[in-house]
C-alpha cells in the first residue's frame, strides 16, 4: 500500500469519530507502537482499514498507558470508505478481538479533532480493599490489603476540586506544558470492598490520576493526614507525593466536546 | 515421591478445609486432570504440597466446569504438615497464581468431607445485557444483545423455589442420581445492564444452573412465556428446555455445612 501523508489523509471525504471500550491488560497502551509491540491503536487501525478500504490513521482523545482500560476513549480518522455510519459498530465488532469494542460511531464535522477539541475528560480509578485479592478483579482494580479510611480520602479528594497547579502529581518525564488544570468534580464511592474514585476535569497531566490515587491511598492508610495532602498539592513538587498507583485500576470513562458526541 | 493410597492419606493427623476463589477462564474446570491439561485442582495440589511438605490430594464441594468461576469453592485434604492454620492463607497466596486465591482456612473435624457433608450451595449467574459487549466483562458474564424482560424472568424464576424434579434442566450426560432437589431461594437482581441470578439450593444437577438460565433468557427475550417455563419444569424432559447458558457467567458462591465453616 502506498504511504500517504497527513495532508492527503485529511483531504478524504469523511471524518469518522468512534467511542471505544477496551481491556488494556494485553496491550502496550493505546498509542500506536512499532511491531512486534502491540498497542490498542495498532489493532484498531488494522481492522478498520479492512472495513473502510483505505489506510486508517487514527487520533485519540487520551493516550492511555499499558494496562489502563477505557469505557469511553474517543478516536477520529479521515476516510473515503462508504460504509453507512449506522453499520460501523456491528462491522467493526465482528472483526475486533473480545478485548476491544466499538461502542458508538458518528460522522463528525471536518474540523473536529478528538485530541484538540476535547473540552473535558472523566477518569475512574478502582481500588479493591480486602485482606485477600479477588481473582476476578486482579486485572481491573488495585488490590489494597490494609483497611482504608474512606472518609479521610473523600475529604482529601475534595481539595483537588477547582483550578490548581498539579505539578505535585505530574509524572517526572511529562512534557513541559502548563500544569494548571481545573477539576469540576471529584468523588469517591464505596460499595462493600470496592472503592471507585471518579474525577471529571478540563484535562489531566501525565500520570496525574494515578499519582493522586497513590497519595490518597496513603491518606486512607493513615500515613498522611488530609492536611499533609493539602500541603503536597500546594508544594507543586512531585517529590512530595506518594508512589504512582498501578495502571490496572485506571479507566478513561468519558470525553466531552463542544459538539454533542458520545457525552 | 512414593504413591500413597487413600487410606494412608486419611490416617494423617489433620483435616484442613480451605475456601477458594478462582477465575476459571484459564483452567479446564476444577477437577484434577492428567497433564498437559491443567485444572484448578492441579495447581492447588502442587502448591499446597510445597507448604505442607507431603502429597496433597484434595476433595471439592463442587466440580465446576471449564470457564466457570468460584468465590467460595470449599476443599479439604488430610495432611501431617505443621504450618499453623492462621498462616495458611498468606503462605498459599504467596505461591499461587493471581487467578486462584485462598480466602480462608480452618481445621475441620476428622469426619468432615467437603463433598459429602455439604448441606446447601449457592450459585450466581451473571448476564450483561447491552447492544455491544463490555470488554471488562467478557470473561465474567454472558453477553446478551437483546433486551430482556426481567419481570417475566423473575416470575419464572420463582417457579423453581421449593422441591421439584429438575430432570428438564439436567445435562444429558449426567450421572443416574435422583433428579429431586430443593431450591430454598432464587432471586434476580438488576443493576443497569447487569443481571445477577442467585440460586440457593440443597444441591444441583450437572449443568442445572446453566440450563435454567438458558431457558430463563428465552423467557426474557419473549420467546417463551412464564407458563411455558412452568410446563418445561413439569415435563421432566431435557428436550423441552433451551440451550445451556455459557460457562463464563457461572460462579460457585458459597457452600454451607452442618458445622459453621466459611458460611
Amino acid at each position: 500500500m502506498r504511504q500517504e501523508n497527513k495532508e492527503e489523509m485529511k483531504a478524504r471525504a469523511r471524518n469518522i469519530a468512534l467511542k471505544i471500550a477496551y481491556d488494556g491488560t494485553a496491550y502496550h497502551g493505546f498509542q500506536r507502537q512499532s511491531p512486534p509491540v502491540v498497542a490498542v491503536a495498532n489493532v484498531l487501525e488494522k481492522r478498520l482499514s479492512v472495513i473502510f478500504g483505505d489506510t486508517i490513521e487514527l487520533a485519540a482523545a487520551g493516550r492511555t498507558d499499558a494496562g489502563v482500560h477505557a469505557y469511553g476513549q474517543v478516536v477520529n480518522f479521515f476516510t473515503d470508505g462508504r460504509i453507512p455510519v449506522e453499520n460501523i459498530v456491528r462491522a467493526a465488532n465482528s472483526l475486533l478481538p473480545d478485548d476491544i469494542v466499538v461502542k458508538a460511531a458518528a460522522e463528525a464535522p471536518r474540523d473536529f479533532s478528538t485530541r484538540h477539541s476535547a473540552r473535558s475528560k472523566t477518569y475512574l480509578y478502582r481500588i479493591h480493599q480486602d485482606s485477600t485479592p479477588d481473582p476476578m478483579k486482579v486485572r481491573y482494580a488495585w488490590h489494597v490489603r490494609e483497611p482504608l479510611d474512606t472518609r479521610a480520602m473523600r475529604e482529601a479528594l475534595r481539595e483537588i476540586e477547582g483550578t490548581h497547579d498539579f505539578s505535585s502529581f505530574r509524572a517526572a518525564g511529562g512534557k513541559p506544558m502548563s500544569p494548571i488544570r481545573t477539576m469540576y468534580e471529584a468523588e469517591l464511592k464505596e460499595e462493600g470492598e470496592d472503592i471507585t474514585i471518579r474525577i471529571h476535569g478540563s484535562g489531566f497531566l501525565y500520570h496525574m490520576v494515578r499519582n493522586l490515587v497513590g497519595t490518597l491511598a496513603n491518606v486512607g492508610k493513615g500515613r498522611l493526614t488530609v492536611e499533609d495532602f493539602r500541603q503536597i498539592l500546594a508544594a507543586k513538587d512531585r517529590q512530595k507525593a506518594s508512589p504512582t498507583a498501578p495502571a490496572q485500576g485506571l479507566y478513561l470513562l468519558e470525553v466531552c466536546y463542544d459538539i454533542p458526541l458520545f457525552c
